[in-house]
């Protein structure tokens, strides 16, 4: 058995990391405060694991929402719906939420039970690499936009995390790769040991073995749990974990969030980052091919899309939730193993490295 | 000028209350860190302020919003207008929120702030009694849900409470006389000198004297920045606040906020609190008629309405989201300045004390 703790101030809780975590009878049910638990799940994987999810729990009141599964659905809409049941099944507020699914499932039943009666537990049980690395740990949760992703959202900790790496065996193979380049992130920005032992291991994760799969999430979730612990509002430190994000989430957005994966646009993302790390001056071009070797060993997109032009792509670089007051920051990096924020002051640099390629 | 700190572990903030705060030079700048300042407001309170707020403002970047005006539309609709508008206006998140107007405007725009990008600043310039002495303070942002009132929201504490006692000089009556309500319900919860006070100071502050208004307020603030500090999120003693207001949600659900404004609906709940009380033998009947008094002397209504049903009253009671696990809880009295929480087992007397009308 594995269990890490997020280790916070306010509030303190475990991530429970094993095969059969799912089902096991009990251990959900011990995160349940009061009487009354909702599942939060969508169409796609309710039909995989609900029932054995249920079956484990004994003596609470279960009830389920079942969503329509996609990004898409990630919106007010949605939310509303969650409310709505919840007022409808009478829910109190010692009510727990539990998310059955990838991040969208995770993000909205989270921010469901931020705002509901102003906040109420959740449980997080994430069924994709994606989540169970990423965002699952952390307490970030919100929707949609229409005009833009996670606009609204607040910070609102689980009570646990339970993940089951056996969940990943119905994961698509894009989607599981997706989630790689978010492991191979941790290894980039702090944890260079993780990022060499993500290159030694790579046939291995591949194949989805289960005891090479179960490490890298661990030390996926000790690293995040690590940089959340010292800055949970992110003011600072956790802007870290952005690297390689303000270039991908402008990728998702020209490309309408049709033709890349969250992880693809981000492994893109890394690699444009690597990129100008060099160009900089901050660290050494021998490290930007190492990084687009790693990624491309895990049939990771390296390159940005001929398509796109450079100028729209810094203008909402530049419009990322992640500036302040409109200037463009940046994760680079000085080695594997360690990043840093740099506010870009003169853009130049960066439009060269998205015109030569 | 007086000035109250309200002591929070994470955050402390003021609330200034003093004549011409609104427009006073450079005073409500202080408070904004970044270079975009939003005002929310409605179309009555704008009209009124907005231009003299505006003008005390020199070097931010200024935008308004201005909704409708009432409960009504304290929605998810015009929550999603308060987000269109800050990414219209490219509102980064070091934008600031100003709440202008009473406690609609107040808690919408608190909880727009709590939500845009994960929490940004928020000032709140609270323009009714009700929302300087209640409303305002305390951190408790939402919008109703079209089956539950505040059903959706979360704390989020502003940077600063600005007070401006003149701005009541345009408040209709029945509005004043609603904000007496919740300043009574302190003396009577926690603080008997000030409900003494109260008492003896009834015909100036019917009269709207500006010294013994402002004196009310501040006492009102001080009161309710005791019991905040100690308990930011309502897990106990904060609940003493709700006194009157089981009842009080129940009768305004039941009357569909057409007859009653939120005051005189708090009022007759305390009156019924101060009954059952007697009933329930935990003090003196003459404690409730000094209640019931008192508050005829500030011409605020005493007695529920008489078509409504006991039973419809007791079961929405029951269901009234401060409840725990369905059980009703109610805020009663030992004495004028001392109320505690009492969970009850039994309703027969609570079901006899809203029988004798």
């Amino acid at each position: 058995m594995t269990q890490l703790t997020i280790d916070l101030d306010q509030q303190s809780y475990p991530i429970v990391i094993r095969p059969h975590a799912l089902d096991e009878k009990g251990l959900i049910e011990s995160f349940v405060n009061g009487s009354q638990l909702v599942i939060v799940s969508n169409e796609t994987v309710a039909p995989l694991y609900l029932s054995s999810l249920k079956a484990a729990i004994d003596s609470k009141q279960v009830q389920t929402i079942v969503l329509p599964d996609g990004e898409q659905y990630k919106n007010m809409e949605s939310l509303m719906r969650i409310f709505d049941s919840l007022i409808q099944n009478q829910c109190h507020r010692d009510v727990t939420l539990l998310a059955l699914g990838g991040g969208v499932i995770g993000d909205m039943t989270g921010f469901a039970a931020a705002c509901y009666m102003r906040g109420v537990n959740f449980i997080q049980v994430p069924t994709t690499l994606l989540a169970q690395v990423d965002a699952s740990v952390g307490g970030k949760t919100g929707i949609n936009h229409f005009q833009a992703k996670n606009l609204i959202g607040s910070f609102h900790q689980p009570t646990a995390v339970i993940i089951d790496p056996l969940t990943l065996n119905s994961l698509p193979d894009r989607e599981y790769r997706s989630g790689i380049a978010e492991i191979l992130k941790y290894g980039l920005i702090q944890d260079r040991p993780f990022f060499d032992w993500m290159r030694a291991n790579c046939q291995a994760l591949m194949d989805r073995n289960p005891l090479i799969l179960s490490e890298a999430i661990q030390r996926s979730c000790e690293n995040k749990a690590t940089i959340v612990a010292q800055d949970e509002r992110e003011t600072g430190l956790r802007a870290l974990l952005n690297f390689g994000h303000t270039l991908g989430h402008a990728i998702e957005t020209l490309t309408n969030y049709k033709h890349f994966l969250h992880g693809e646009a981000v492994s893109i993302g890394m690699c444009l980052a690597a990129k100008l790390s060099v160009t900089m001056g901050l660290c050494d071009r021998v490290i930007e091919q190492q990084i687009i070797d790693s990624l491309e060993s895990y049939k990771l997109p390296t390159k940005i899309p001929a398509q796109l032009k450079a100028e729209e792509i810094v203008l909402l670089m530049r419009n990322d939730k992640k500036n302040l007051s409109g200037q463009l920051r940046m994760i680079l990096l000085e080695r594997i193993g360690a990043a840093k924020i740099v506010n870009l002051e003169d853009e130049t640099l960066l439009l060269e490295c998205l015109g030569c390629r």
